[in-house]
């Protein structure tokens, strides 16, 4: 790793005045082309959906899958953009590279995702195009996540150019591995906890770790909160939270798994709320809060949940969840974030390994252990066929097996985040992509035109005083 | 009382390193205990919906409650978590407390309401379980809501162990009060002006009273806002005034009776905007608007409409209401609270006196006399029943009568918030709960690391120039 | 222009103590008597609907159309308050004016709106009346939005009494351009290109240049944004662009065509954001980005495909339409607004001219070519029929007349904008509005109390340092 470390130690440019409006073009125009070639309209979002109807004998327009799923799918979006976005602001200088970048990457992630997906999930072999509709936009949304939980990791430290390339790879990565896991592994992820969380984390883990800045500490003085950015990143958290329910529930079976996803994931979120104050409190002297416990570690409940959410988890699984993630979460913050930086050289900006990648872990184990528990008592017959979707060519599966593909799935999303992360974290070291020296992380000024000096002179005046 | 409060009168210790984390532990394992005795999935949530739809000849999962409710669920919750934390970041120092406390306390709190009103509401007598859907997160919702309106009162002036005593007692005092209002006296409450915002503001005002500070001026230079804190409580009073539709619409009759609840609401807060406005204007020097007012009185509407917002008050009705809710609250706040202070010894940080006390028993007047009002002509006949629910042993009740039973339920509104906030104030006047000494009331340097010291700094500069 | 200009430059005074409170309590009292007179609850909103449940054998109350669009308008409704709101608070001191009078012009204007629309689209002429249901509450808001986006033109240098009387005539010219174009042109506009953006638009841009203000630049060190101001204005942008799926599709056909307009405007902004980041940075030195830029042209897309958004436009169509937008909007905000200030004399204080009136036109077009290119083969016979509303009178017309009639309609849009708003303008003129002078525009002092001197010592401080 040092030899490849070294040959990319030059001085840094952070001109990309070329580079990224390139890549912007010609990723666009070439999302133009491929979606000409091969995206249309399903039958559900085509104006054929009336002949639709009659053929199928559905009796009214309600029964469009639009209508179950477009209030999920607006809470889902709004946590993509402005849950991620905001809740990456706490930095005292990088709020519009935290909600600017997060914009960029997440509209042109859902672009690739509706591909890459769709050439996947939703193409229609009779005649070669990808069908796309209301599930198609939050699979998208949901994939992009990933992306941006290893946004997370690497905030502060890299160019726009490096992420547009960080979200190439992740979607195309996160395609690859949902497909093995949802579909060859026949796992189920309604709330993405190995798909999206395990696999985002530590993507975003392992660039970091290639990345590994020694002199970082160089714009320490920036990589910290002030008061308003940390009311700021309180928007993210809070839409984040409150809308976990329908991103567990988004993609979940009509009727009865929607209705269950959203009930589990709104009490494991409640519980970890207060096991995150309270070992934030208990480890800060006099008993003192952190935010960065509150904005961070109060979600981690609802990743943990992310799978299972489908599943007759019960109210007070749901509870015991969000209980142990609070605790954990929040002692990641505290002892393992030093460790990691430390030690195993990953400077994690937002410490997702506490929010997403252990709580991801802990929800596919989670998954594991309630698929291979399920019995046809608490299911009955025909739920238990449902929930699993034992049918077609899995119709002999027990919930046993179940649960070990849950786990062989958990291995899957790991094994893709930590290589994928480890190879694009090599390519983003190449020399081109314009990231900042280490003197100039956290900063907004090499990206933006900053206009007003008011409140610049402001800090520097009050940093030469203390 | 003074008797009292000079016992409790010694110097102050807020430190919470042990008290904070023993409350939110002992009572979140004793949530998880009680849920999983008595909490249990209803029939919709549970894997059995396929076995129930097919008993009850249900044509369509889109039939599930779920389908009905969501969408206004989520809407309820961004007003629980972003509306009500939001709103009371206005304060210049004590946002943090603001969003962060009013977070904790509605993780609790919506935990114990699922219980306390899923004993009264919800129990299935064969099984002795509580069975749980959405109406019951939304009702959760509500019923923090209480507490969350209570704790305007007191903003600043408590420590979170209190808050989280207050919300304790506040949901068990809500979940008897709401029973007696809508099954014992069976008055109809939709949008809860008496169950949630007359006896939540009671609530809150009694124990701000019990809690008197002769000596809070000490920290007035905190007791204000600055400019940006201004515009951030402005993200909790839009997301209100958007939402209170949805609020006084969640858990109403399906159909009519959600979509009348709707356009009702939307019009009275129209309405109170601009008399709002008109009054704000009309009181400061030169004309000038003052933001506590937009932020405050523009809701008054909302919940002054409340009871009555299902019924057939038309939507002229619903205008006049508004109107002179937003003419009463501003007023409130120009000479009402001021009063409150001098006179009845009532610190009221947020005015919830203005904003919650006074619209919300216009709103039970105004329930009991579109109640009583009432007619089949208006209604029709099937309608009138629905809308009252003149079934099962209240089949005979008439609309003159309803209108009893609605004032009646809310004099147990006032009963219960009053009775109950000096009872849980004397609780909280007790020396242990760690809250802060009279100088140290709205800053959030007491309960939270507040790492940076550059806004400080700047404040403290000014402050000795001005 | 110029004798006109003449006879009104005199000193200006700013006291609104009586004409504001005037305007409200007067315009209020005439909304709660012609509601009293004109308006009722729609046959799904009423009690009756129980009743014409029965007799129009609908199964089940989810098909009540509240059910259908409910979520779309509180998405709306959040652009609406919060989106247009929020986008505006950019400018440094102005950021009460910003979201405080946004959201009286909004309170008002739904009002308005829902008369206004009501008499020309729902009146019942077997009693005269006007019934209104949930599409009633989108469209006002709908209506709302052209006099908001006409805001975006003037902010900082009006009053808010002239708001006021900009909305009620704003509201009444929309009205009747709404109806020609929708009803005697039928022509389709499911998102409004032409009849929100591009009237709103060209009303504002007219009335901005009938009020130009020669001396505008000694108020020009407000004229411009502070890093927090730039990061609330964000949150604006974001619920924009989120929401713009529901704006496009909320009065959209049931089924396929609420389900394509929002598959469409998905995929248009996203497509928008990618050209925003690489104009924006072309055009930068050292390939910075612009706040601005970021904030604005990003939604450019979304008004572009609002016309065609329920149209077969295809997937690819719709990345097509956003590309475009992207780079012209972003053009426009470099070359254009600068050339509409010193050519044209025409001071747009938000873009609104890049953001609405050039993506609106664009719209119209796109509209117009799409409709006029429809087929048989590609929406089916009864798509065609159902997508364009050939029925009834229009049951012989055909797609390329449609194209036709779409581009009259975006005539009508343009001629009630600039027309309307030289009119409104010369009203606006009159001495008698209480608008602030050349050096107080901007300033939120004018119309607001901004109690704390904090941040404006340091400001000041700062300047003299600078």
């Amino acid at each position: 790793m040092d030899g490849i470390r070294n040959i990319c130690d030059r001085p840094k440019n952070t001109n990309i005045k070329w580079s990224l409006p390139a890549v912007c073009f010609v990723w666009q125009l070439s999302m133009i082309i491929l979606f000409g070639v091969f995206v249309r309209y399903n039958e559900e979002s085509d104006t054929h959906w009336v002949d639709y109807r009659k053929e199928n004998n559905i009796t009214s327009d309600i029964e469009n899958d639009y209508y179950f799923r477009y209030p999920s799918f607006q809470d889902v979006h709004v946590m993509i953009f402005v849950g991620f976005g905001f809740l990456m602001t706490f930095l005292k200088r990088y709020s519009f590279g935290a909600v600017g970048f997060n914009f960029l990457v997440a509209a042109f992630g859902i672009q690739w995702a509706l591909l890459m997906q769709g050439w996947f999930h939703s193409l229609d072999y009779t005649d070669g195009k990808i069908k796309i509709g209301i599930e198609n936009l939050i699979n998208a949304d949901f994939c992009v996540a990933g992306c941006l939980i290893a946004y997370g990791a690497v905030l502060g430290k890299v160019s726009p150019v490096q992420l547009l390339v960080m979200t190439l790879f992740g979607v195309t990565l996160f395609a690859v591995e949902e497909y093995i896991i949802l579909n060859v592994l026949h796992a189920k992820d309604a709330g993405g906890s190995m798909v999206i969380h395990t696999f985002g984390a530590y993507y975003g883990l392992s660039i970091s770790w290639v990345l590994y800045r020694p002199n970082l500490d160089k714009s320490k003085h920036l990589n910290g909160s002030v008061y308003h950015s940390d009311v700021f990143a309180m928007i993210g958290t809070l839409f984040l939270w409150m809308f976990w329910p329908s991103f567990n529930s988004a993609i979940a079976d009509h009727g009865d798994g929607q209705h269950r996803a959203a009930i589990n994931t709104y009490l494991a979120l409640a519980s970890t709320v207060l096991t995150t104050v309270a070992m934030s409190s208990l480890f800060e002297k006099t008993g003192k809060l952190d935010m960065v416990h509150i904005q961070n570690s109060t979600l981690a409940g609802g990743v943990a949940v992310g799978t299972a959410a489908e599943f007759m988890l019960s109210p007070y699984g749901s509870l015991i969840v969000g209980f142990f993630c609070g605790i954990i979460s929040t002692l990641g913050y505290i002892y393992f974030s030093p460790f990691l930086e430390e030690k195993l050289k990953i400077q994690d900006t937002c410490g997702i390994h506490n929010l997403h990648a252990m709580p991801g872990v802990i929800g596919g184990i989670v998954g594991a252990i309630s698929a291979a528990a399920a019995t046809n008592t608490v299911y009955g017959d025909l739920g238990l066929e449902n929930t699993f979707d034992f049918t077609g060519p899995f119709a002999k599966r027990v919930p046993t097996i179940q649960g070990g593909y849950q786990a062989a799935g958990l291995c899957v999303a790991l094994c893709f985040g930590i290589g994928g992360g480890i190879f694009v974290g090599l390519v983003l070291k190449l020399p081109i992509w314009g990231d900042p020296a280490d003197e100039n992380c956290f900063d907004d000024e090499i990206y933006w035109e900053v206009r007003q000096t008011c409140i610049k002179a402001t800090q520097l005046k009050i940093h030469s005083d203390s």
